[in-house]
């Protein structure tokens, strides 16, 4: 028994309730989502959390992913900025450490937010054995389901799992080859497992195995993009779109068999006009699964800001129907993010999700019209309170100094508004 | 006689040279574009200037703007503002100040700097009525006449001139009313005149004087957008594009019978979903004009980050063929931006002027190209050289003390990148 159980059998449970509300539709909308595979709420029977849907008719939602790989790690500064991601807006957290005592650290997470949290449990296989056997290579079978186990019972809610990095994509990726090589780490880490073994993939060859775990502790699968591009030149090639396949086919009978609510990854890199069809191949594939884009990143010469290449690329893929967008901080490609990049990362993403949601969804529109009323009337108490970052607006206003109390930029004793305001009456 | 008739007779100009050069295109193809209009090279016989083409085909451009309007002006601090967009990669600069001094202060820009200068002389013409006699209503025609021939010896390349806000558009704003009234300072005091005074606006009314006064000393003409939307739900209304449409007839006047160079101003505040449409539109109406886009914001909630906001819309008219793209600071709306917002402005356009590039001419992917195959290679020096913003890269980068010294970010000893280059050769 699952929430999908539930939604298939008609059952409107308290979680859909919630969601219904949160969002302004109809529960029986959300049921129907939930049962037919359009929607997901992320449950674990471990953890109380704030309650969070993702999928079609839904606001866009927002990830931030922490984590440090380091064996040197600061264990409360992860705690902070989990803390941080929340207080900054984001829907869930992605907590990918696998440093120091990384399950001891999750633990403290979960424990210090009340969102949702995801992780990679393959992470905790292959560096388990690395540590035990001396190479990734010797990962194991059990390494992984306990893995998996292990993680479900900290509380996790949703898991990215590389199901689809099977034998037939391996041979699109060998044939193909890649111009920036592989940059997912389940994807690098399985697919050298892969090779040097010369087996299958265990999350793809014993998937019925890999669902009935996730089953029992009531895991939302969401489908790792191990073959997503990590250049603009390697986007929507054949090995991602082989992936893409394979995954969507676990999706179908994750949720149709065993009642699993399922999130499917999207890449990576991806060129501004490749984005929308990536949505829309992707949703056609899948059958309609929420669809989970980690960035796109819709070019490669940003480094230092690509939370903006990104926020480029996921409000376009927002607009095109996409559910869920993982953030990037400026600090990707170059280091791991701190505290100042949760939070600029997370901010950012809320943008894109809003211009997103702007097209998915006109009343999303309401917002802006209150806004545009607030500076038509030079309200600035009510235009800080209608930001979405009020803290920065505030604090810009106060320290660039503006040329006068009510004028909104450039304009100062002859700010448009205020003649227009007073020449003639256009307000609506 | 200006690079219009010269390109028209056929004759390819030493400008046209240095453009196709840059551009990587045949001199015939500028000397075309500008013949027909799809292509401006801003001159001035007043001042030497770094060439720079603004048209179809070539590489999106960006404007900076700057300029205070309080009569506290800190002069020195303007001048510093221009070299530093200049530094940080503007193609052209827009002084727009109004308080103190400003045309002294304007004199100064211009000397400090290479860029060709663009400035919206209307303002000259009404803050000088309203310091002589109270209010700007009482402009007279001679004012713009003359701030116009005075702005333009000071070495102006191009003015932002309103000439498309006639009686016809006053008629259609007033039908249809405002949420967000009018943000276009030009438009603000130009309507307000002309309802005023009962009169139609002298720079429509006499617009062939105009143009001689512009083609005798060179000046590229950009239709003032003064009706362009400040709010999300007054974008591409009638009183926008009734004004594009006068503006447009007025770009082909000017080009055809003055033979000037003419650019065409756009919106706004424009809806991701409409951003595409707005481009297409203005080129259908203008025939192929250069087209200058003042931003687009693509949402109203985002004041402290409006450079992102506009990131997102500019980047996506620029794939859509938008030529030109005024920078957005994250001061806008709030302040006036200080010298690090000028330079977040620029950095912040000059990404999305490429990743629109990069769908309307696919070479310019091969920088992306080149940090795909540096990421691959672990190739640090190769990378920081590659980036936009390689200064800000390298900050990152020593300050967030990566884990590893070849590691990209996140994965530290278990770099993805570096696992797959030792496990197979995919390198492409």
């Amino acid at each position: 028994m699952t929430i999908v159980t539930d939604a298939k059998n008609g059952k409107i449970t308290e979680e859909m309730k919630i969601v219904a509300k949160e969002e302004g539709k109809d529960p029986e909308f959300i049921r129907r989502g939930i049962a037919a595979g359009r929607i997901v709420i992320p449950m674990t029977p471990y953890r109380d959390i704030r309650i969070c849907g993702i999928g079609e008719g839904l606001r866009t939602k927002v990830n931030a992913s922490i984590g440090a790989s380091s064996d040197i790690v600061d264990e409360e500064m992860e705690v902070k900025k989990a803390k941080a991601a929340e207080a900054a807006g984001a829907d869930t957290l992605m907590e990918l450490g696998t440093g120091g005592d990384f399950l001891g650290i999750r633990k403290k997470v979960c424990d210090a937010i009340s969102l949702p949290v995801g992780s990679v449990p393959l992470y905790q296989a292959f560096i388990t054995a690395a540590k035990r056997d001396g190479s990734i290579v010797h990962m194991t079978e059990d390494d992984l389901w306990h893995a998996t186990e292990e993680q479900a019972k900290l509380g996790t809610n949703f898991m990215a799992i590389h199901t689809g990095i099977n034998n037939i994509v391996l041979d699109r990726l060998k044939a193909h080859g890649r111009f920036g090589g592989l940059c997912s780490r389940g994807g690098a880490f399985m697919s050298t497992w892969m090779l040097h073994n010369q087996k299958e993939n265990p999350l793809f060859a014993d998937f019925d195995y890999l669902c009935e775990i996730l089953k029992e502790h009531e895991v939302t699968l969401s489908t790792g993009n191990g073959m997503r591009a990590g250049a603009i030149h390697d986007a929507t090639d054949r090995a991602q779109i082989q992936e893409l396949i394979i995954n969507s086919e676990c999706a179908q009978k994750a949720h149709d068999k065993y009642d699993l609510q399922v999130i499917v990854e999207g890449p990576g890199h991806v060129p501004l006009d490749e984005v929308e069809m990536n949505v829309k191949l992707m949703k056609s594939m899948s059958g309609g699964k929420p669809f989970y884009m980690l960035g796109p990143l819709v070019s490669d010469i940003g480094a230092g800001r690509d939370h903006i290449v990104t926020a480029i690329g996921a409000a376009t893929s927002a607009a095109a129907g996409c559910d869920f967008l993982c953030y990037v901080t400026p600090a990707e490609h170059l280091a791991l993010p701190n505290l100042e990049d949760v939070v600029e990362g997370v901010k950012t993403s809320r943008i894109a999700a809003h211009v997103g949601d702007m097209v998915k969804n006109k009343e999303s529109r309401n917002w802006d019209l209150a806004m545009g009323r607030a500076r038509r009337d030079l309200d600035w108490e009510k235009m800080f309170g209608l930001c979405l970052d009020e803290e920065l607006a505030r604090e810009i206003r106060s320290s660039r100094a503006p040329e006068d109390e009510d004028a909104c930029t450039m304009c100062g004793d002859f700010c448009a508004l205020k003649i227009v305001n007073k020449s003639y009456n256009l307000a609506k």
